[in-house]
């Protein structure tokens, strides 16, 4: 694989994770669709095996591995959507996964991590300890190192979701997604710009708005240890990513925290679904009516909650 | 229409709901699957529109009433998902809906109502003062009454999610649904009875064991304002209902408060979808291995939950 991914390595990733993951639905609502002032179609990743769609790029990652690296195990360090896919990729390969996980994880992330059969290898929630706990781990163990997005092959396995959205809606104008490391939004600019005419946008919290300043100024400007609520988005862009996000042309809007809890707490009450705040960014843009167009996909990415510390109720 | 409805009926009433309902997913899930011992397929009625089974036959209720019938508006009593479903079949044909609603109805289902544009009207939580209210709401308004489940008409657009859910699945054991009325079980039976081999399964809570008890005597035998957490599930079956019940050889089986909530976290938390108590009582009952079979439809009745009154967290 080249080092930018492509749409055949996007096909060639459908079909390797096809036996495993869920063909999610997409879900509508005329309520949202009245607020938004545009159709907005729903691609329920929330609903995909492990609860988001990094299920996707894991799998991928960990099927695409020759026999002899594989069987040394796989390792990665995630705030916890990558963490719970890469021990449920793992488990179906049949080998281990050794996750390092910042301590300020929520509970119901790790304990899916757990419930998989991965080992969870606490870190302190700064960039630093995360890379120094990573390391330590890949030293003693031999483990393969499966990062969750600046991986080519995590990338193109991302891109299915939006893959199959375009195979399930015709004619969008704009598919909107969450940035944070940028694998997901990678993979579905690859696959959007490759499939249809639709733009694709990108959302993140104004807390945590790396991705939008990076492109802004042509170089990347990480977050550090920023602070929202949507805990999925609290990485920053790669060299990897940032490349693919200049070169397929992607826009960032950013929202508030108030806004991005307002949405979440619509979609539950409205569409009956559970998404986490880092899903509910791009929901929150699109009610804000910050992503053009008539017809609108929304790459829900996760529905991983602690149903004991909701933002609400 | 005869007196008990038909699997014709029910082909009649697709036909009529199908420009205005959604075609609910079938989801499903290997930790469950795990846990029952059976594979078992989510008829997702809880991303139905109003949030529940129950629009498939308000909505068939009110587009099957002649046109001088039907501009004297439509009326009803209900402890909730019938209220908004009525609401909404009203707004969409045009005519105004009188919703007689307990004053211990979940807020959140009041404000469906209202939402859809209802005229809520409200009552005591008991039996007669329900009756004595829609009975004033009739002399007043000269609406026609549209009862939850005393009505061929709903009966029968609550059988198009079997009818529906046995052209998503092939070659099920049985399909079970939550009993209180008995306007749901009744049309699951008729169509799961018309289309396959597979048994209809209906489950009550131990506390509002009507059918149950009703079934075994050979006489309705009605509880009496039943203290569960199952808001739906308080009304007893009426002498259509019952008829269905027994022509069809539905059996019926209970399940405890402590299980059912467990139930309801157990679907919130793995599958991401939002589930209400009374369609947690189904799953319940298959997570206790109460219904045999190796593959077993579910319908989920609804997803109607107060936010902010949950029963965890």
């Amino acid at each position: 694989m080249s080092a930018l991914p492509s749409i055949e390595d996007i096909r060639r990733a459908a079909a390797r994770v096809a036996p495993h993951a869920h063909v999610t639905p997409v879900l509508t609502s005329r309520t949202i669709d009245g607020m938004a002032g545009a159709r907005v179609f729903f691609k329920c990743e929330n609903l995909q095996r492990g609860g988001a769609f990094k299920f996707r790029g894991a799998c991928n990652a960990v099927l695409a591995l020759p026999d002899e690296e594989a069987r040394r195990g796989v390792a990665t360090h995630s705030s916890g959507n990558h963490a719970a896919a890469l021990a449920l990729a793992a488990r179906i390969r049949g080998i281990p996964a050794h996750i390092v996980m910042p301590s300020n994880a929520p509970a119901v992330k790790r304990a899916a991590v757990e419930g998989y059969g991965g080992r969870v290898v606490a870190c302190a929630p700064t960039l630093r300890s995360r890379e120094e706990t990573i390391a330590g781990v890949l030293a003693e163990t031999g483990a393969i190192l499966v990062h969750p997005y600046d991986d080519a092959h995590v990338i193109a396995g991302q891109g299915t979701a939006a893959l199959e959205l375009a195979s399930q809606v015709e004619d969008l104008d704009a598919v909107v997604a969450p940035v944070s490391g940028g694998g997901l939004i990678s993979g579905t600019a690859i696959a959007t710009s490759a499939l249809s005419r639709a733009r694709t946008v990108g959302v993140e919290p104004e807390a945590a708005d790396d991705a939008a300043r990076s492109l802004r100024e042509g170089k990347i400007l990480p977050s550090n240890d920023p602070k929202t609520i949507a805990d999925g988005l609290r990485a920053s862009l790669c060299e990897l990513t940032f490349a693919v996000l200049r070169e397929r042309g992607v826009e960032i809007v950013t929202v508030s925290e108030e806004d991005t809890v307002k949405a979440m707490r619509l979609v539950w009450e409205r569409m009956k679904i559970l998404i986490e705040p880092s899903a509910a960014v791009s929901v929150a843009a699109v009610l804000l009516r910050k992503v053009q167009g008539a017809r609108i996909g929304v790459i829900l990415s996760g529905g991983n909650v602690d149903l004991s510390a909701l933002p609400f109720a």
